[in-house]
């Protein structure tokens, strides 16, 4: 199931629906496959960063963004052009460290929850947009950004917003807060 | 994992390369939970049927479509004002039966396909889209409409189109398609 080299850069718009009904597949038959939440959300990030190693070939093609200078200018160029690009929405970006390392990522409506109301009460742990994290994750190490970004605040669980938290990890200031 | 029934109808658009490597994701664990290639091809309709049941309220409620009056113009809605919405491509028609219940759906390029290039030899079986089949079945049963919805040919396979073949087994003179 290798890329097609030859691959025409196209500009097809999928229907949300259909994507988010899809990707609640894909989390159903993870949640049938690994009894533990966390293994779940483990196997969603590595999905999404899978695809965003691959994804990120697409993105500067199409998007034809310049180097950013800076972490600020990477949290931007995600918040306003990818998500735009990729999702149809525009989360707004905070900076959260006085080092400038960390930054969130706020989505008052997150578009791959449509059809979920909420989490099964035995699934409580469960990161359901974990995939989000692994394609930010993926796209930045193709680009020699190391972070780590995980769901700080989810509406799925509760929270008045979806918060997704990005930590970047190059400097050797920011060792510390790597795993 | 219910639907939010106060869901307001919005057209957001998602990008197709993130749908297609997210159901690539999809396919690939399933390929990871079933040895066999039926097994796959199965599930893949199951999900899909799931999807059809839910995506028609949508469908319905998004093209506003009048009921069609024959097996014929619901297949022309299938290709064109469905296929349209939800993919982004109009697949052309051909009825393929005398008795006027055979239809099948021809695609010059099929968007699920975008960053495969071929199966893998040991999955020579595998219905790689058929997904889609489950989500016709399903969404035209929600009409009261039962068909058989399977691949009859696959690009994926080296057939010159990809070729969704629908089988309507409403009428009491189509009973002797049924599986």
């Amino acid at each position: 199931m290798s890329r097609s080299p030859g691959r025409k850069q196209e500009n097809h718009k999928i229907s949300r629906e259909l994507f988010v009904l899809t990707y609640g597949a894909l989390v159903a038959q993870l949640c049938k496959d690994y009894e533990k939440d966390e293994d779940v959300n483990a196997c969603l990030d590595r999905m999404g960063y899978s695809i965003g190693v691959r994804l990120i070939d697409d993105f500067l093609a199409r998007s034809a963004v310049k180097k950013c200078r800076s972490y600020s200018e990477t949290a931007d160029m995600i918040a306003q052009v990818a998500f735009k690009m990729y999702l149809g929405v525009t989360p707004s970006v905070s900076c959260s460290s006085a080092t400038g390392n960390e930054f969130s990522l706020i989505l008052d409506k997150n578009p791959l929850v449509d059809f979920v109301e909420e989490l099964p009460a035995e699934r409580a742990s469960l990161c359901y947009c974990n995939l989000l994290c692994g394609v930010i994750r993926g796209a930045l190490e193709m680009v020699h950004l190391a972070a780590e970004v995980t769901f700080l605040q989810d509406r799925l669980k509760g929270d008045a917003v979806t918060e997704i938290g990005i930590t970047f990890l190059r400097k050797p200031e920011d060792r510390k807060h790597r795993r």
